[in-house]
């Protein structure tokens, strides 16, 4: 993975590089994923016409992050409507590759940026919570799979391995991604630290105030931009259900409420927080990235690197991807054919 | 094998698909194998202008489940009626591919139905229990061959190898198949779950009351639709033979007596039972299935994804061909000597 | 693990050991652990005086299965009464080892059984859904964690690895234990199988019809002892709680409302119901083991012997404890204290 | 395996040494395994006594050869008295190692000889045909596992693998065995042949005539000592029981007629018949073998070596064990536990 | 290390308990030990009479953080001011153990509290800046030396190994520390976390405003209580010196100017401030901690619990005593004496 | 090669045929190959008169079998009357394909049979020990050339390469030859087991008795028909020569001493000797050959099939030729080449 050689211009004469970067914070159409595709088109292509070669969607942003739902679980108990609920989610979700993954593709090539997309990508049937990575030549990088899905989310999501921890070395520096509390997994955060992660972008359904802190603290711990893209949704965004639970805003359940205030954040490595957060409306949150701060930064600390202590600790990231069945013979066929 | 682009309607949009399907619970027409590709035409045809697209006959429809027959077997004895009765036995069985399987190929094509078809197989003079599969462009697509036979069986037919282990990615769903108690397997049950099957068919010769309940059970387990077929046989199917061990008929050896009491029957992925079990006369078991059942199913458990535990359990299935000898040059032709 | 001789006279002679084993269907007194542990005794003394050597509890007896509870979870929303709910469940959890095992060591001791226990386990500040096991010697022999939770279950319950996997070779036969939907785990069971278990507990907390469906074919297909334990428990035995959601009794929310209709049966290697399912009222379920019977069974179908097919389908299982963090000099010591 | 220096003077300095050999010719005593075990150390004192440094006993001589047993077996049909039959015949059987095993190696040790003992071997309850070795120190060398049974023996043994093939190099020469129609499996033969073999043992339960063609086939094929060992057996040493079939003797099952005949044969490696066949009576059949003869008989022959042709025969013989489950860690302790 | 017995009231009943903590924010007397002590006396008998249970420290308050000194200092230059300099730093520092130690215990005994204590400790001529912890019962119960200083102090101090991570289980919660950036080490930080961490203290140096959000964030990543304990100096609490570098105070050299600025805190383990910041004044700064709030933090969110991933990522802790130096004869000692 | 589709009547349906065989057991017309030509004519025509379907001759029928020549040859000593014996001998030999090779084929055609001659091959100046076929329609069908020379041919003889072992399809049967010791080759003969060889056709030198066992062992492991073809000859069949060593007939030199006694014979695959062995004259052996006894014979052992352990025991048969000068622009050619 963490590809291309690393010769760019940035990491090696390091004059001072300045790249826009733009955070799309945006509400999934629910249960209209074709929408949802166009939605994420008009965002992108105003991105792209600000100057911007970096855009970031939230979590989820394909095929939804289904908050307050509870898809009729309760310990020990079913429920058809919950049933029929995950039978609509999955029917919302994408597989990758797939035809939505192409239109992305042509998106980013088109417009001429690095696009990392949200998306609830199935596998058979089981659905993973997934950072898509996108090339300016219109190329599909590859993905990040969530490692582990928070409370109810386990009901839903399964669980990524260790084969979809990607940092890609881009032209406008090491680009990764962690998915919402992952950026509270400090195992997780360091393996993206020691594959040199200078944009680390936070795809999130996270939008409290202590959040900031961590993404405050995650900037100046890793020495890297952090771009924290979360959903900005309104009451009415959401279908009609009856087994929502909006803890927060059960008093006010109209449609002009606010379910998820967003936050979106871009930080500097050395702690300036550059561009919002927005907690008041949809939209786009824009800075200019000067990829200097990096090295400014790693003089005092380098978290993997002077900073380390690798005769006391030392981490071991297991990349083999993990599957339950294994088919020995024609590796690469039967391996597409499980995956479908 | 597992063919075809994972971008079928079914996959994809999940708008709840309804196929119908129909189990043949038949009888085969003991020692005259063109007879029986006769008896199979005439169920294919009440079963396509029913509108079914898949149709399923039991385990050695073709070819001939020898329930009750010893061979003039027993331990360290040989016996020379045994002998004869095998090269009858090994008659009546066809070569795949061959004649047989062109006419059954062609009969898929004009009634337009996925065939899944029980035969007796013979490779040289080992017979295997084979399943054969065909599409209704009329094209025979593969099959699988029984890994391990049962107790008398043994000492009639070969073991198959993990080079026919095939699901058929199809427009009407994921199609497969496990041989009678083959489906007391769990590990090769999890090697057809991990290919994603959805239409589990299951010919088997097994027409017991714990049947049902094996069925039901992989039903929930694989989160697929299982369609078990099995033959429906009177005493005066059967070709007369002094050596026959009809245990449990054994007071009643009249032509009307049920030597095979079938007991086909089709399950929903939530373990309802759609049609069947028959126990009292060959005919049609039909059920219309609501492919949307499957994700329905999954939401609480999938078997191979969000609910398999790989980083403890995997699974390792061997799919190179087995074969004592191997001739290195001109591969292709050398197998095709070695298998006449 | 996995102890003892193997020359017991069980397995050696096989003249035909009947074992009286006795399932408790009962509830537990919810948030009231040392009330809970007396019940537990009242029905091992019953089960001892009637002759039994085995007594099985239903999973988390100890601890309590929280049915229909929410823990205030929704997607990506938190709740206080949620967080507080948990913090009452975990403080009925017991520490293994700890006071409560050694009560329990105990009581296997005094009433000289071998003892099943289904216990809530913490572990620091995370749960596990643990069978406890028992000697007649009064000894502690050991624990199985489950693997996976089920749906609600993964957002209060951790996940066991393989290094808890036991079956315990004992005078009355091999003992070990699934628990719930673990017993839908065909690559777990077949672990279990691999270890030779003849006496499988399944203690659960699911009383559906199908599982009884289930628990027939694994005695089936294992060729083993099947015995279900499922709690009994009515609507007055839950603490008064205003987020419960008891699907299927939501008309019906008086005290006396079943809640969890048991359903723990006792089956035969062969498929016999030997007693159960009891799906009316608490108590006890008992029934004679013929030991015999497991040989018997093994002629026509041994899962891991001579109808396994180990050349094409392997199972590797691994057993080696997972630990986020592990200290490297002084290890036990370390151990200890991360475990915390 | 194949263990030993191979400096001894024989395969050393070839000064032509003479060692005598007995091949025991006997029933066993059907259901009694203690008092088989008493009839076998009355004839290794005999032959000891004679000056006999190897004895070799036949196939399934402990536990038992089930001559025309059907244990109720016929295709797809199942028999309460069959399965009880084999729980018996279950119990007969012996675990290696295990307290059977120990007393054959002491009988070995005290009466100074090299020991092959036919044993059927009970692992769980898959059964195996297996020989046994013994060494003149009294030690349990190890075992060959028969890979292949025979018709109705596959419903009834499972099927030995690679990892047990053992040639032991032994002062009196290299010593391996061949259970009944392994004999006929020329793939097989020839892995012992490339071990070196040179006292071939062959414990079978063939008496025919064509059994003596192969013998002599053998001896001078692999230019090694043939030592056939079968059992003689009247109808009054099998239990009494309805489902025999002894197609032969089927007009006369008085208690004196002949069931098994013998014609167990010692043959040089240039195909001289050195004593027997006895097709008459139980009794000991005894040879001096000049060890001298394998070198004589290797210049115009040897299989695996100047006669043999490399570049386009070759053969491989894949010795790791084949297991259904395979526990990854503690390997040591799992495997003897998953081979209880 | 790490001790105390796990059957504490908190793990076990969890019935809420409150427990009542005191950071002190004050400046070192620098140059003069004997009276830093009796400083430290003085607060610590303060926040006794107040209720407190546990009182931190500062990072070296015994032996003085010497912020803004130079110690002479360029890149290939001597300067025999700064070695005149950092003897009297030296003379400063304590032993460990050593008199100055028992004092310190001395007086957590005579105020009941547990006390950490930021310290400069000299072994030999190198200086370690550790932190001690002492009991309510008059015991020195271990310490803990920074693993990695910040720029110029890895100029004058030097890097602990992994044999001083302990964190002690006691009745208030497990207690630990982490100093200064050692904040910033993820892995550092994650090995506390699975020792089981409550009450994780940051004695700290560090003043700014972002430090406040790595509090933040670590006691949401952690799931702990987190005291950071940092001095409040003025210009005039230093020694004059020419040398001194105070960047951000330059203009203003007065005697009143603050020097180091504080900002102690305390937080839930959900991230509420409970005390603090203070920038204003030296001083005590308390709170009261409710120890329920870390099972309910952990509902949500168990770093190395049920949020772990460690089939992935999984961090190794050398805890081996590292020394050039080892005299084979005497290895028990020696890791005796690293541990006081 | 080996040829023709797999639909012939005798594999499909298999009523039983009946196949009428003829072995010429004659001696050449020493250094007179045009003679020799004349004998096979008069015999062929005598068979075919009879019925016979398929006519086999001895090994070097055509070139002869020079028994007890000694080419003068002895260890590190030339002789030029042996060089001269070469040439004449080599003179006799013919070309592969040629004008004797025509004739041959011509023969067959007229009398309407398969053919298989015995001849000496010359191939520049080796010559090779061939097996040639031939075909009731007039064509010559390919080779097979001995692998390895016995003794003393390997001074005169060439050892053949895998790309010569050729199993023809035929009406009559699969069929194919090994010639003399070939038939001790136990992987020789699995290579034409795995071609499905039915008619196994031995021409041989061997007169010897222990050659039938060998026959007659194969004929059980191979399930197929054995037809041995020997020469019979009289001394004075032979050129008058000083150097003849005729070891066991050295007193009797006379003109009507036996030099090599024959013994063809003709073997059913259960071991049933159908004709011969004809010990005592030259002249014609015939049987009829009921193919249904291929398929009785395969329902006790299958070697390549059901008696197979494929997953143990596996050969590999290089068929490429073995060329010391391959030229590369020629590939093809070659290849066609050496398989003519």
């Amino acid at each position: 993975m963490s590809t291309v050689e690393n010769t760019t211009p940035f990491n090696g004469v390091a004059s001072s590089t300045i790249v826009r970067a733009t955070i799309v914070q945006a509400s999934t159409v629910y249960n209209d994923t074709p929408a949802t595709l166009e939605k994420a088109k008009k965002y992108i292509v105003e991105a792209a016409s600000n100057g911007s070669k970096l855009v970031v969607f939230p979590e989820a942003f394909i095929g939804g992050y289904p908050r307050g739902f509870r898809f009729g679980l309760a310990v020990g108990v079913f429920n058809e409507e919950g049933r029929d609920e995950f039978r609509k989610y999955h029917a919302s979700a994408i597989h990758v590759p797939g035809p939505e993954v192409e239109k992305l593709a042509e998106l980013a090539g088109k417009n001429n940026v690095y696009l990392v997309m949200g998306a609830i990508e199935k596998d058979g049937y089981t659905l993973y919570c997934t950072a898509l990575f996108f090339s300016p030549q219109g190329q599909f990088l590859g993905k990040h799979r969530k490692l582990m899905p928070t409370t109810l989310e386990r009901c839903i999501w399964g669980q990524g391995d260790g084969s979809t921890i990607p940092v890609y070395d881009t032209p406008i520096g090491k680009l990764g991604a962690a998915i919402c509390w992952e950026n509270r997994m400090p195992l997780y955060r360091t393996a993206l630290y020691a594959k040199g992660i200078e944009l680390y972008c936070a795809p999130t359904a996270d939008g409290s105030k202590e959040w900031q802190s961590s993404m405050l603290h995650i900037a100046i711990e890793g020495g890297c931009f952090v771009l924290s893209a979360c959903q900005f949704c309104l009451r009415k965004d959401f279908p009609d259900h009856p087994d929502y639970l909006f803890t927060d805003w059960d008093d006010n359940k109209e449609h002009d409420a606010i379910v998820s205030q967003g936050g979106s954040v871009i930080i500097s490595p050395m702690g300036q927080v550059l561009a919002g957060p927005n907690f008041e409306s949809e939209g786009l949150i824009t800075a200019d990235l000067d990829l200097g701060e990096v090295a400014r930064a790693k003089l005092y600390f380098d978290v993997v690197g002077h900073y380390s202590k690798p005769d006391v600790l030392s981490l071991t990231v297991n990349e083999h991807p993990k599957k339950p069945v294994t088919f020995v013979s024609k590796v690469e066929k039967a391996e597409d054919e499980s995956n479908k």
